[in-house]
């Protein structure tokens, strides 16, 4: 079986023999991933944690568990599972010791046979196709941590999500299904477009309205939004639209070094009366309750691009490129 | 302007001087009333709290306000308000010293003009008319109570309504608007189908079946409801269909005496694994949050006759005889 | 190594070779065990959950961590740890998959060396010792769950504590570390004195007044306890206890099917304005936060005798016959 | 009887009425005031909310009832209360309508005689002298909503208080009668004897030491601290200084345009794990929560210097000069 490996001459497509799992370990073979702007930030070298040389990398993916260790009581061979992006991080907040994550200190996902923890992973919704779930291990539960600390996902809170990048679209999706009413911002009018087909109420395009915080006070009678989901920045623009008593869940776009992430005021973050709270995807706790209300809806994510297994390189190419619109998706499938 | 009165002798219509509003104290002048079950008790002398002789009965109201008392900032003449229950209670928990209500001890709203405090009211949705709108001070506050406490109110969570009174009826409801799957029991093949019309996801006929707990625990894979809307009982079978970690929503059925009303072992509260919670209507803020989701989507109630203000002991007749559907709406027009 | 066994001919002492640890497993050499009411059912085949035959059985333990197993990243050889109840319990709600627990289908800890999943460990306060220590893990854990709930574990709010089991103790010793007010229930003049010793602010004797609620309302000015810690009852005395929005944390003395055992009216429940939670221990996440609060203020538990591994039975008759206070113990201490 | 003003000539005392209570209100005659920073703020014109021109300044006050108007049923003549500094601010979430606070739009307290709304003070617990009470309102309201918010009013929780001013004085003593380790910040030898006097476990010189983030961590083996009272910045050092999932409750000291108040990176926040939580003040539900406390432990304010009544002007000059130990006072005694 064939991994992917990130080593110093860069990602490396390798041959093992098949894994054996260990006590609570399974082994999933992988049947789709998804890739996206944290997988190229380890590739570029640029991601603020410790990577381990030759990890094989990706964090995002769903399979059919081929076999199972020791002591594993929570899946069986045969069972349909995507795996957690953080194995430990079962429940409650995000704990230091529970911080190994897949594809930079952890072995990831880019590989065609996983060895996973059986904690690590959970069942898929039936009506989702593999390269449908391998779209929502980081985003969606992103998303849904996002949402869900606040009263947002409720029917009649108003959510702002910026920027249609996975998370805001995954917050979009959830914020429907809820009865939030649904502010994006975006570029362009086919972004537009694709977003009120999957239900925003509104549509702010950000190059043709760069201060558009105002709009957003005005499209909620000057109350503002419950929760914004600031997967982009400015910070500055979600503190003013944000609602007194609200809550600005700030996604890791800070990163980027870019404009998104000029410093702010203590007297802004004072002034919104608001709560910021980080969100840094979420526990397994949070996968398995959005993954209900995705069962129950038969919610489908939104794809951009499927790439066969073989082009993992042309995939991240396509991915870097940028403007896409929906997770860039590798198959497994001959 | 009239008023009905709780006299010795029953229910009398009295006529009055047009009321003069206090500092911060409004005038409403009532288009609508709803009566229900809490009315009736008041009126049979056997509602466990004290009611003031002479007071003016009625707790649920809608209408116009026509003067504002010194100090008034929060409403206007001519605004479309609706009357709260429990006037003092203006958000957070439940306090012995805002327990205050309409109807028993403070004169209530089956009048022409009410004189209320002007934290007393809420705003009325736009779409809603003042017939529409009186259905909601007591059911449609209680069942957003009933559901707020837990993490019901949220796409994918699974509510169980019992029975097809006010509080189950908006529960339903409210619960659809939230993208959870709701299960209500009621009787009759009529009923069943309404409910199935209001968005219903699974109908139990609790005659067909009198012990319905196993049929929750089946509908839902035996993880049971997270939310059990007791607003009939028996308490007993509400325990036997929640969810572990989930929250039994206590309405005031227990005042019947009736078969719901049979005690509980304190092994079933235990073994339940689930929160019983007494939900005693709810506060202003709830109000405003469950009107706020009402406007969003236009939601209406169901309304199940309506009776013209001089006909309140007829409507009082037919309430008691049992067997509606929605509430029982009094109309001042014309 | 030895350990005692559930065996159908009732509790043996049986020889072993000592154990390997198998992947994220560890060795803990067992210095101290606490035995209790639920091991005396355990034992006497009326436990409400099913026992695997041959068992080891007790789920209260402190040792020295004597070898780790593969992946094993949080503890390390030499380390002190007590086990956790349920080892799969780590944080947030108590789940279905989370529920195996010690002693009853998984080997407990009444033997001299246990293999224990790394994650069902906590470190010892330095303070402690092993005796000391081995008294947490059931009732301290319950204690702090219960507490913990509702707003009663602050400066200023009144805890009522049923009796001086083990629960009731910690509860004591917890809410006052909290600077909360503490009621406890008791018989005779010693617990009392010793109850007050540990800070007790109220000690009402339940032999002398068996209608012992009236006076809980009389010593918080009719107020009410904001949280009971039930471990005992009768609940219908915890309801009329409870303050208005309080809790009732409900322990598992039902099982006993004793007085304190009596169904309840749904009507107390509703009238009682409280929430009846049921708490079953608590999570790994309760036992790491008892213990930093344990380890900051030195606060020790009360032992009431110790008894050498070797008269295991004698300890449990000793427990049987009843009327001790604090912990018992058993000690490997050659 | 007299009162101050803020008319265009700056502060004056003029002489007025008794004056009548309105329905639903009290008058108190004061006994005590206590003035602070907020105060030196709206005298020099800079505070960032519109006063009204002739407004009785001051929103800290103690005193007598001596007059209750129609339909009060809370206070009653000779009740010794407090005023709360937003009067409509009752329970829950901090609303944009119950935004009109003492002293800028309302008049406030620097009066003989004070009308209220009887929803717009508490009673003082008995221990305490007016002097005492008059300290309370603004700086011990703060403090306790500031650490209620999270999780740090527990034992065991570690609270990080910047600076010796007001707010960080009572969440030391609050935080210390909730079994917390306290560490604060402050200037100089003399403060730092008087802070571990008052219970402070760690206090740090941040003259001594301007960069004291690495410390607060080295004390708390790098976890950082559950909450940070942040009254005076740098908030930059609080993001660092706060635990994973812990708090930052941002005080206003923002306003002052001072070193403190220097921007902070997104990237900051989002990686400090911790939620910064916006606190102003808090609603009369914490301050009897608060009281609760203050009674139950005999709680008693830091008082720096009693001025009378007659010298309001004397110590506002103390006041702005700095460098004081806890609240200055205005007594109104003979």
């Amino acid at each position: 079986m064939k991994s992917y490996h990130l080593d110093p001459a860069g990602l490396t497509l390798r041959e093992h023999e098949e894994p054996e799992p260990g006590r609570r370990q399974i082994v999933v073979r992988m049947r789709a991933n998804a890739i996206g702007y944290r997988d190229l930030m380890v590739l570029a070298g640029n991601y603020p944690l410790p990577i381990r040389p030759g990890v094989v990398p990706g964090c995002e993916g769903a399979g059919e568990v081929v076999a199972v260790g020791a002591d594993v009581t929570r899946v069986r061979p045969g069972d349909r599972v995507a795996a957690t992006v953080f194995p430990r991080w079962l429940d409650g907040p995000f704990r230091r010791d529970d911080a190994a994550q897949l594809g930079t200190m952890l072995d990831g996902v880019l590989t065609e046979c996983a060895v996973l923890d059986e904690d690590g992973v959970v069942p898929i919704p039936e009506h989702l196709s593999f390269e449908e779930a391998a779209a929502f291990p980081l985003a969606a539960v992103t998303a849904w941590n996002a949402l869900s600390g606040s009263g947002a996902l409720r029917p009649g809170a108003t959510v702002l999500a910026l920027g249609s990048g996975g998370v805001s679209l995954f917050a979009l999706q959830f914020a429907k299904l809820a009865g939030a009413r649904v502010i994006v911002t975006t570029s362009g009018a086919e972004k537009a477009r694709r977003l009120r087909d999957l239900g925003a109420d509104e549509v702010i395009d950000y190059r043709a309205e760069p201060v558009w915080w105002p709009r957003v006070r005005d499209l909620t009678g000057d109350e503002g939004a419950d929760c914004v989901v600031d997967a982009t920045g400015p910070l500055e623009q979600s503190l003013r639209s944000v609602a007194l008593g609200g809550e600005v869940a700030l996604v890791g776009y800070w990163l980027s070094g870019a404009e998104g992430a000029r410093p702010v005021e203590p007297g802004l973050l004072f002034g919104s009366g608001a709560v910021v709270r980080p969100v840094a995807t979420g526990s397994r706790a949070h996968f398995r309750e959005l993954n209900r209300a995705v069962a129950a809806h038969r919610l489908r994510p939104v794809l951009d691009r499927v790439f066969p297994f073989t082009q993992v390189r042309e995939a991240f190419e396509y991915c870097e490129a940028g403007g896409g619109f929906g997770k860039v998706i590798i198959s497994h499938a001959s």
